[in-house]
This record gives C-alpha cells, structure tokens and sequence, in this order.
C-alpha cells in the first residue's frame, strides 16, 4: 500500500497511482485529526471523496505516531494523553476517539488503537503493551459497532447500493509482542480466538531490532494466525523486507521508504540501491533501472533527473517516488505471481541474491 | 508559452502540459548554462530529447538573467563579464557565445543576446542600450549562421528527413527603448529593415513601469512591425496583460506568474485571483474555478487543495501550477477564437471587465 498519510501519496497525483495498478492505499488518523481534521474530511463526503480515490484505503490508527511523534504523553487504561506535534496542542486520544475518528474518515480497513513500545523494550513492559493493546482492541470493536448502527457512512462511489456494503468498515487487530517468541505466540493466538477478524496487523516491528529477530516473529505469527486471512506486516518496508515478509505469509505492506527516499534521491533498482544526485549520472542516458516501465523509466534518462534533483525542481521529487513505488507494486505482483507459479521459494532467493549481490551504493 | 527556465516547467510534469493543450514552452540559456550546463543538454541530444518535449522550444538568451540575477557585471562593446548566481564562478556572455549556447540548447526559436536596462532607465541609457543591442543583433545573426553550417542539429524526433528542417534554428531580434516612444519607434523600424525575421520579440517592459506606458509602446511596435509576423511579449504576463497585449497585436508571451503564484497559493479565476490558503475555503466544496476544465478542476474541491496547501504536500503545488498554466493557454485559445469570430474588441473588454470587477482579493 502506498503511503498517504496526509490524504495525498507524497509528490504524486491519485492518477499515477491509477496508473501504476496501486490498488489499496493507506491514510493516518492521527495525522488527519490534527490537519485538515477528521470532522472536516466527514463533512467534504470522507476520506475517498475528498482525496479522489475511489480504491480502498486503510487508515492506521495513530497509535505509533502518538508513541513517536507526539511530545508528553500520559498513558493509563483508559487512554493517552498528548501534545500534537504540529501547534503543542492538548489531545486525549482512546479506543473509542480513535474509532471515531477513524469513522469519521471513512477507511474500508480500520487498525485498532494500540499501545506502542521501543522495539528492544524487556519483556515486562512488551508484555504490559501487548495486553493492553488486547483490552484495548476489545474496546475498538464494541465502538466501532455502536458507530455503524448510529453513524451510517455514504458510499464514497456516489452510487448508494440498498444494502450499502461500505457501511462496514473491517476492523484490523494488531499483534503485539516486541521481540519476545512467546509474547508473539501468545498475542496472536489470543486475538485470533477473540473474534472473526477480517485480517490482522502485525505491529512493533521494523522498529531497531535485528533483522533475524523480525523475521522469527514473523514465523511464529505465521504459524498462529489462519492461513485464509490477510496479514498486514505495518510499516515495512524496503523491497528485501518486501520478499522476506511475503517468504513468511505476510500480505499486505506499508512504507514511506519508496517516496521518502525518493525525495532524497535514492532509487530502487533490481541491482539495487543508486543515489541519482551522484556525479557519475552527469550524462548518463540509461533510465533509472533498465528493466523498469514505470512512466518515468519510459521517459527520462538518469542525466535528466540527476539535472532535476541538482537543481531543486519539483519534478525530481515525482519521478523518483513514482519510480520507487511502481518498483514495490511490481515486486508484490511478480511475488503474487511466483505463488501462483508454486515457485516462491525459488523466485525469490535469486530475487534477493540478485539484488543483495550488487556492490552496496552509498545513498 | 509555459516557462521550464530550467527544463521543466516547475511542478508540472510535461505530459501534464500535452494534456492541457500547450503548445510551444520556453527554456532559459543563461539558467541551463549554469545548470546542468548547455554542453551536457547536447551530449544528451539537445533540450527536446533531455526534457522530452516534442513541440517547439523557444529559449530566452540569458540577456534578462544576467542583468538581473547575476553578480558584479562589467560591461563593454564586446560583452558582459559577471558572477554566477549559483557558485559566483567568473563568467562571460557575449553575442557569439550566448548564440553558441542556445545552439547546444537546439530551441526551434531564439532571442538575441541583448544590453536589458532598468524600467524606467533615462532616455541616454535607453538609447544607448537599445543601439547596442542592435549592435549585438547582428553579431548574433553572423554566429547563428556559422554554427547552423559547421554544427548540424540532429532533429529531435528522431525521424531526420533529407533536409533536417530542425538544422534551422529562428533568431528572434530584441525591440528594446525603455518607456521612450520614439525610441522604440526608430529600434523596431530599424530592426525590421535589418532582415527578414521570422517573428520580433519585444523587450524590457512589465518591469515596473506604468502599465499605460507599456500599452503605449506596445501600440508604436504594433504599427512599426509588420502584421505577418509573431510578436513575443518577454516576460509577460498577467491574465489581464495577455488580453491587453492581444489588443495591442501581440502573439506569444512567457511569464513565470502562473506556477510561481501557484506555488504560493494564488489561483487565476474567472472572477479575479483567489488564495487557497484562506481559512475560508476549509470545507469549501467548489472546484478552485467553476468554469475550468483543467485536470484539477474537474477532480478536486477547493478544500482539498487548500489541506494540501496547509499541509505542505507537493501535490498542492502541483494542482494550482497546473490550473493556473491551464487558465492562461485557455485565455489565450479565447482569444484567438474571438480574433477569428472578429470580436475581439467587446470579447476582451467584457472579460477584462469581470475579471477585474471582482472584489480584489489579497493574495
């Protein structure tokens, strides 16, 4: 899922993302609350509406920005208190909020508000986060349910069927546990047996730890959640993570690494990273990555968006990032299809030999 | 002509600019002499192939820029010595440079190296700028025809007919004379009798004069020049200076207004300009322009645009440069569908008149 936070994908228009077969996307409810407002985006017809994007959009819930990104926070049962990270502002957000806010904006895929720990945290305080995460997303689904009785949503499509299956909107647990195996096991086979989720989140991870570590709690999730039901792995990630998540029955992905990094410069390629603000790209008539037909692989030579980045123009910014998110799209679907294939295993070792193999560029 | 100073119309992507039916767009010699330097634009094939556009280019020859934005001129008959205004590096234009610059460039149409002199300069500078840059003239002239015989054009459609009609590059002359009436009569009747140019550009006004005395001169070149022939505007302009310079037999024009105001949050309108980042336009559920059919128009609410904007989102800047350049190639196809219909007269005066009745609003 590409990333827009702010109900916009960063340097892109919605018609690139059309374009490049992006299906779902993603938005933040904290960042929403604090600007334009959910209030406001409810009332210019929710977030599909006021963003065009007639796909499906899943809103996270805030809950690691306000454990990353929001200054003096009290946390008890009930909720955490914050200060906004744009005006210094007083906020309470709890389950309920959070649900609110999130029908508000009208997401088909709603994750539940959770409580958020550092990556290494020990195992006492990981355990404290997990089980109030639990109590918490019980908390999520009996709101939730009360909102879809009382607050019905409009079809954000403008053709209202009578039964109006967008009332609905899929709420996502998220499986806690830092780094601690059985905390994982326990987190999963505990949420699974709560409800009949639509899919499920796996949170706090990506977040410091080491790799291996992330990749062994992925297995263990693997094992406890069922095999039919979609498995989000949040916030990650870079193109190897990508194929290493999808290794380990993971389905869907968020990062702002494609556009975040393009803005920066960095780009994408199966051989790896390239920095396209390097001297070396000066004339280079080659596209950004030869096997690549994102529009502007199609178009434009590495010499004219290193010219675009040397000199700040807003162009560089576009490109770049709608090269790096064609990228990851285009991994996901050749990953699909190497599932289909029955050839996963093999598809992607040379996938990751390849691209592991190119000689590390500094970006 | 949209302006890609630098070659690419800033926040616009150049199929963003087919799509709204532009035509011809500008590039500027002294900025690509700077960045990423004319000689690498020509190893990449010229400005046609390096920013993939298609249509015709015209460039501006740096004369503006140097006497703008660059540092510690020293000036004499043979040139301009100055300082970059990017690394301070020591640098030196003079017609036969200049002119071999915009022949690395490769624009279909390009204006003279010319001695541009402040607004509202006396009658001694002007005239002795304006005979100078007639001086120059035809020193450019001499250049431009050595290097079209000893340094061929490849055609940058890559289809190269027998004759290479893309050899031929169009030098526009320079009418400069400050606000001096019979300066720019004697400078636009002597260049018209120099050579058969294939258009005359006309210089060094809408840089703070009276507009009653840029119409003015406007009106001497008008009768001086024939009526064959395109008359380019430098640097202009403004949605009511399009209509006023139309009225006054004027042909192309070029100004940064349109994304530069874009970028800031102003946006053209039927009804006068607008900023989209008042806090009036909230949950404003209008089109930034309910007569326009640009892409942003017909898609996004003013609301939208204006949480872009707040949020400082790139798209924003995107939209409203897209607008705006959409609004002033869709003035100027008003303009010449009235011209054609033969109502230009009470077409223009009943536009001028709504535009400017709007309440003026800050910006």
């Amino acid at each position: 899922m590409p990333v827009g936070t702010l109900a916009t994908v960063k340097a892109l228009d919605p018609e690139d993302l059309v374009q490049m077969g992006a299906s779902m996307i993603l938005g933040n409810a904290y960042h929403l609350h604090l600007r334009p407002g959910d209030e406001v985006v409810r009332e210019m017809g929710g977030l599909h509406r006021f963003m065009r994007w007639d796909g499906p959009i899943l809103t996270d819930s805030g809950g690691f920005q306000v454990f990353s990104l929001a200054q003096l926070r009290t946390i008890d049962e009930q909720g955490v208190e914050f200060q906004s990270h744009i005006d210094g502002s007083r906020r309470f957000f709890t389950p309920e909020i959070v649900m609110q806010i999130e029908r508000n904006l009208g997401a088909d895929v709603i994750m539940q508000f959770d409580h958020v720990i550092p990556g290494q945290s020990d195992e006492s305080s990981a355990r404290d986060a997990s089980d109030r995460s639990i109590r918490w997303l019980v908390r999520c689904l009996a709101e939730i349910r009360r909102l879809e009785a009382s607050q019905p949503l409009e079809d954000p499509r403008e053709e209202m069927p009578a039964d109006n299956p967008r009332n609905h909107q899929a709420l996502f647990p998220i499986v806690q546990g830092g780094i601690h195996a059985h905390l994982r096991q326990e987190a999963a086979t505990r949420i699974r047996d709560l409800h009949d989720w639509a899919g499920f989140g796996i949170g706090g991870l990506s977040v410091g730890e080491e790799k291996d570590a992330m990749y062994q709690m992925l297995e263990i999730v693997d094992d406890a959640l069922p095999k039919t039901h979609p498995r989000y792995l949040m916030g990650v990630g870079f193109p190897e993570d990508l194929v290493e998540g999808i290794r380990r029955g993971v389905d869907l992905f968020d990062c702002v690494a494609p556009t975040r990094m393009g803005r920066n410069g960095a780009v994408f390629t199966r051989d790896g990273r390239l920095n396209i603000k390097r001297t070396e790209y000066r004339t280079d008539p080659r596209p950004l990555d030869p096997e690549c037909d994102c529009s502007a692989c199609r178009r434009f030579t590495r010499a004219y968006i290193r010219h675009l980045f040397v000199a700040d123009e807003i162009l560089g910014l576009r490109l770049l990032s709608l090269h790096n998110v064609h990228f990851l799209l285009s991994l996901a679907r050749a990953a699909r299809q190497s599932i289909r294939n029955g050839d996963l295993d093999s598809w992607s070792r040379d996938w990751l030999a390849r691209y592991r193999s190119a000689s590390p560029l500094p970006v």
